[in-house]
């Protein structure tokens, strides 16, 4: 352990790289973390569209842009770099650093890792984006003093990484953590992975959406028509919290429904991992209190007291950033076998 | 590590009590395990009903006897006993040896590890039946070969336990592992725990016998009625499967559905644990490829490729001793590290 972190205390900072369907993520971190603010911050189109290697490429040029800043601000050489911390959607290969399939880029059996290394001359670790996600959380975030927690990323789909003792687990073949496609109703709604009644046909943006449009459409009343200026095909998850902020009864029910379901799999969480914290992260968390009352209310009537009594449901600290300082704690972790 | 080992191999044999709600199970094992056979097996019923002082009373006599018939066959001294591995109903707290709270037996707060402890004069552990249960799978059943395994039991309930790297994963508070409490139906039926759609409530015993009676009340034809003498209501589990093996077309459907349910749960676990091997125990597995074929098809179609194609799906290899195995390879764990 000590060598670890003296070896880490010979560089100054690592570059974590957070590659999504919508956008590229790249900053630098202190080694120490410093205060969870991501230096040189930038976030671009992915523009995936374009191909594999405008993708590589930009994220090279990325990197470079935030080395150059990071130097000119702070001071150092070229060398104070330690690597890159690389976050990209699976399934992928963490030992060969190959992305083995994700349907939003269109990649398949892609070495991510070692092309942008190569490029970046730079050594690099690759992860899967939740697991990094949920590492960051736990790094610098929500989960700072706490050594097992779970967490969900809550968006076009829903993310999930575990995190034991305070090292990701990734299981057999890289693939723990996908609570997104936990079951919840087993003869429920078909996902989009080809399974039945997960959790996030239910409670991801696009799910919330859907509910709120069913019942607008059925005649319901309420504020989200007019937010959408009549355009029912244009309300989104963020036009539902909106609306409940703005004390729609209909979009409170979406709402409460929503919590309903996350809290099914947040107790299936509880029940089986026993962890000290579930951090949700991602857009829904902006309805506040009126997601969490709810929802820990459901997790109470369904999970085991003795694990519900000694988890915290906490909403995500780092909007935006937990992915980049995610990769570069794997990096970091995967280096020095410390964080 | 070494050290571990060189002190266990100062004693011959453990102890491991497997105590349930209806029998209590008692045996020694060799220190390096030997051959999985438990050595002055015995099995009596618990009598709960006769109050917790008669129970430790049970256990302890059953101790000794154990501890005379493996001296009186294999010669020994008494001090050739390591200790006592105990395996109880929980919730419970490891750390002090307290069960918690079993409705099956009454017991509340009860301190059952130092009870037996002082009274046999040995060193004990406790830790929870089904963790046991799944820990003695992998140290010498079907898992002696694998890092890390999920198990499930069958029977009344559903019994879960963990099992990560070679040591049985407690999370936060001694709760994890409950797996059978999992819910796959969250808008399904009351379980027993107050929760609803629980794993339990479809696949245990109960659940089974109870579709089985519905099938039959509602009029289906079937070889069940005859196996019972007419008495629907002694219809178990257990006469399910007499009738699938005598090729009865509803019972088969009947342990179909099981297969689907548990399906459902058995993809939970592989999509978030990702393990490279899920242990099914209890009677139910009696049915065979009846229950194994129709689930394994299951799990394919709902969980995660690389999740799905690195995992086992097997048959317990030790039944009705590997609650007594586990238990004493917990003990084992906890006092040299190494099992």
């Amino acid at each position: 352990m000590n060598e670890g972190l003296a070896r880490a205390a010979e560089k100054k900072w690592i570059i974590g790289v957070d590659l999504g369907g919508t956008n590229i993520v790249v900053g630098a971190l202190p080694m120490d973390g410093g205060d969870g603010e991501v230096l040189a911050l930038r976030s671009v189109p992915t523009e995936a569209i374009r191909g594999a290697k405008f993708v590589v490429d930009r994220i090279v040029g990325l990197i470079s842009e935030v080395r150059d800043e990071t130097l000119s601000r702070y001071g150092g050489v070229p060398e104070d770099f330690a690597g890159i911390g690389i976050g990209s959607p699976g399934p992928l290969d963490r030992s060969t650093g190959t992305v083995i399939n994700t349907p939003n880029l269109g990649w398949r059996n892609f070495p991510l890792r070692d092309l942008i290394a190569n490029a970046a001359g730079l050594p690099a670790t690759l992860d899967n984006d939740a697991n990094c996600a949920t590492y960051g959380e736990w790094w610098l975030g929500a989960g700072r003093n706490v050594d097992t927690l779970v967490g969900l990323t809550l968006g076009t789909g829903i993310g999930g990484g575990i995190v034991l003792n305070g090292e990701i687990f990734h299981g057999v073949s890289d693939a723990a953590g996908e609570i997104g496609h936990m079951t919840i109703d087993s003869t429920g709604r078909r996902c989009k992975c080809g399974n039945y009644g997960c959790l996030e046909a239910y409670a991801s943006g696009p799910a919330i959406a859907h509910r709120a449009m069913e019942g607008i459409e059925a005649g319901t009343e309420s504020l989200l028509p007019a937010l959408v200026d009549g355009r029912l095909e244009a309300i989104s998850a963020a036009t539902v919290y909106e609306a409940v902020v703005l004390g729609d009864p209909f979009a409170n029910e979406v709402m409460r429904d929503t919590a309903k379901f996350l809290g099914a799999g947040v107790a299936n969480i509880m029940n089986i991992l026993n962890p000290e914290m579930v951090v949700i992260a991602g857009g829904v968390t902006r309805a506040g209190d009126h997601l969490f009352v709810p929802l820990r209310a459901e997790v109470r009537r369904r999970a085991f007291k003795s694990a519900e009594e000694r988890c915290q449901i906490v909403s995500g600290r780092l909007p935006g950033t937990a992915g980049v300082i995610g990769a570069a704690a794997v990096f970091k972790k995967e280096t020095y076998g410390v964080v």
